[in-house]
């Protein structure tokens, strides 16, 4: 066989699997109580919907044409527009310049890695963040540093300590974080902006889970707080990633990127380059299922994801040990849970699905430096509330027994 | 406004916009006859076939689960064994694990630039070669050297020459290649082998225009030639290029590697963290289409395809001065025509829009160096024979006029 590691580029030695997407595939056990994937319900997915939007378009000759055809790389300009309506509601004032659709917001955060980090170049997380932002940037071979914000107690003069050159950018994720379920109050996400204004730093607001609010009341996007400063968001240094994922479908592969219009030039020969542009097809499909049922359906899985966050929180407050502790998320998908210093969440996990058939996914993944190995995220978005209650109780059982 | 120049990474420089697509957006004017883009003619689309498709599959619950839940990143399992069987019969023996589908073959470029390319390796490509494969590559700062084999003399110690590194790959398509129309011999393929052989060189074959043989004999893919000597293509040094967009539509954005596994698995990975995966019900229609009428479909645009070609040849044979010569391909959607020193393509290309409304690409976007100003790429794809008729009579007044 052939030693390929001489061939490739020094970015490949970074590029190892992902533990939750080697575990996903282990999971289809179906005695097994998963809490690992973060992933829609699909038994809430609005397909008939989906299938009248397709044959419309498809039986329609010239809109069959435009959904097989070649296309520019910016995307479909009617979804486009009906994106920037959409931003604006979010307080985002923005004209479809400021848009490109990307093949879901996974290839957002690689396009922004791809336009901003050279080898060597800073780029500032949180403690943890985001698996798959950290996999998209690794690619372009940065060092990362803890962004300022909750959690962090770090001064704006320390990212110049010892004249270290100025990080490339804050990546940020303020709606219930992936992996922790929290989310930035107002005054914290001003806070951030004043942080990034000190040291000249670009921000990347990552609102995957925007629509799965629960309770409470939300804070403006930061991007609306940085353009309301600077005069309009060509003006603010801030890119946001938007995503129907998490609220319609995720296979139909839709995402998008809101920036400054001079960003979305550059993006957009990017998409040239490395994907021509998402298809068509599928960007015409969401454009009429979002524009004809985004609000009520959202609002259908939010009161279906309430009663399971709702059913989470109860089991674990039943049931687990006063030595561990976890978020109280206000939306999203998840629960994060910190064990006590001298248990290892991987440890945990492979005894876990050993013993009481339940899994989760590990945090130290989710820390830049692997650090946190006493830490996991729980995931509630796919099972019932009994099914929660059974899987909590057996981890609960592991965990007293530890 | 920000400069944000400042905050990008080097290779954002070398991010420009393709004369092509840029021009595509002006070419709307019905009085045009446009020979620039090199697209597929939607009149020829299963459009039909394509809408039974995606009934079918969103029609059934558990085919519609699998067609917009989240997917594993290496492609959908049953196209992927098809494509491994669609290889066999091309001469390439691979299993499904040696194919990941990507989102069109540009796709794959990127992916392949992104695993061999570090900032100042040398890649080698034809001159000219395809537009799309630059500017893929480019976004990882390479530079550029001439590909042994027709049209060049280069000799392998050449590449090495004053303790220059070894190349990374070479990157070819030799069937009806992008922009000349032309294809390499099996004689050339095997020649081309000897030479990358020789300096240990990875080749890329991209077959893009595969199914678009009008008449001749094909050659073996060049990785069933590499295999054969190497003992299979997992020993071989060959990744090959597909896609169904030009032979079935290009809006799905379906294309695939083949490559040695553990090249597979290194890609796999650059996909989950750059796109996660393809849209899986993009990936089951055309699994559903490519199946039931590949063969059939092919056949019926070839043959109109062909009647364009024929037209297009017999018109340049009739008009064209005597100082222009051009490449008769045996199939794919172009004819390369170069002009006398004097003239420039994209000043041509000026004046024909001007003057005698009719469109093509200048020749030098399609060279790494920006030479070759003096060679023009025509597109036979679009037109009936009448327009193409028409259009190369214009030209000719035109160049005739110079």
């Amino acid at each position: 066989m052939t030693n390929w590691d001489h061939y490739y580029a020094t970015r490949a030695a970074r590029m190892q699997a992902s533990e939750i997407r080697e575990l996903l595939k282990l999971l289809d056990q179906p005695d097994i109580i998963s809490f690992a994937g973060g992933i829609p319900d699909p038994e809430l997915f609005p397909t008939e919907a989906i299938a009248k939007a397709s044959n419309a378009i498809l039986g329609n000759k010239g809109r069959a044409t435009t959904a097989l055809q070649y296309a520019v790389s910016e995307g479909y300009l009617p979804l486009r527009e009906w994106l920037a309506n959409y931003m604006a509601a979010l307080g985002v004032k923005c004209t479809a310049e400021n848009i490109l659709i990307t093949n879901g917001s996974q290839q957002g955060l690689d396009f922004l890695g791809k336009l901003f980090i050279s080898p060597n170049d800073t780029i500032l997380v949180a403690w943890p963040t985001y698996l798959g932002a950290l996999q998209a940037f690794n690619a372009y071979e940065p060092h990362y540093d803890i962004l300022p914000g909750p959690g962090s107690n770090r001064t704006p003069e320390s990212y110049r300590a010892g004249g270290k050159p100025k990080p490339k950018f804050g990546y940020v994720m303020p709606e219930f974080q992936n992996p922790t379920g929290t989310s930035m109050t107002k005054e914290e996400r001003i806070a951030l902006l004043d942080a990034a204004e000190a040291i000249d730093l670009p921000l990347i607001e990552d609102a995957a889970y925007e629509h799965l609010r629960y309770d409470g009341e939300r804070a403006p996007p930061i991007m609306a707080l940085a353009a309301e400063r600077a005069g309009g968001i060509d003006h603010a240094k801030v890119m946001y990633l938007g995503t129907f994922s998490k609220s319609i479908v995720p296979a139909l592969r839709i995402g998008w990127i809101v920036a400054p219009k001079d960003v979305i030039k550059k993006l957009v020969l990017i998409n040239q380059a490395s994907n021509l542009h998402v298809s068509p097809l599928n960007q015409m499909i969401l454009h009429e299922v979002a524009a004809t049922l985004l609000e009520t359906h959202t609002k259908k899985i939010r009161d279906i994801y309430k009663v399971r966050r709702d059913a989470m929180l109860k089991s674990l407050a039943a049931h687990m040990p006063a030595n561990v502790s976890w978020t109280k998320p206000e939306g999203g998908m998840f629960i994060w849970m910190t064990l006590p210093n001298t248990i290892d969440g991987a440890e945990l996990l492979r005894r876990a699905i050993n013993d009481v058939r339940v899994a989760f996914v590990p945090g130290s993944a989710f820390f830049a430096d692997r650090s946190g190995r006493n830490t996991i995220r729980l995931s509630f978005s796919l099972n019932d509330p009994a099914v929660i209650d059974e899987g909590i109780k057996r981890l609960a059982s592991l965990l007293r027994g530890t």
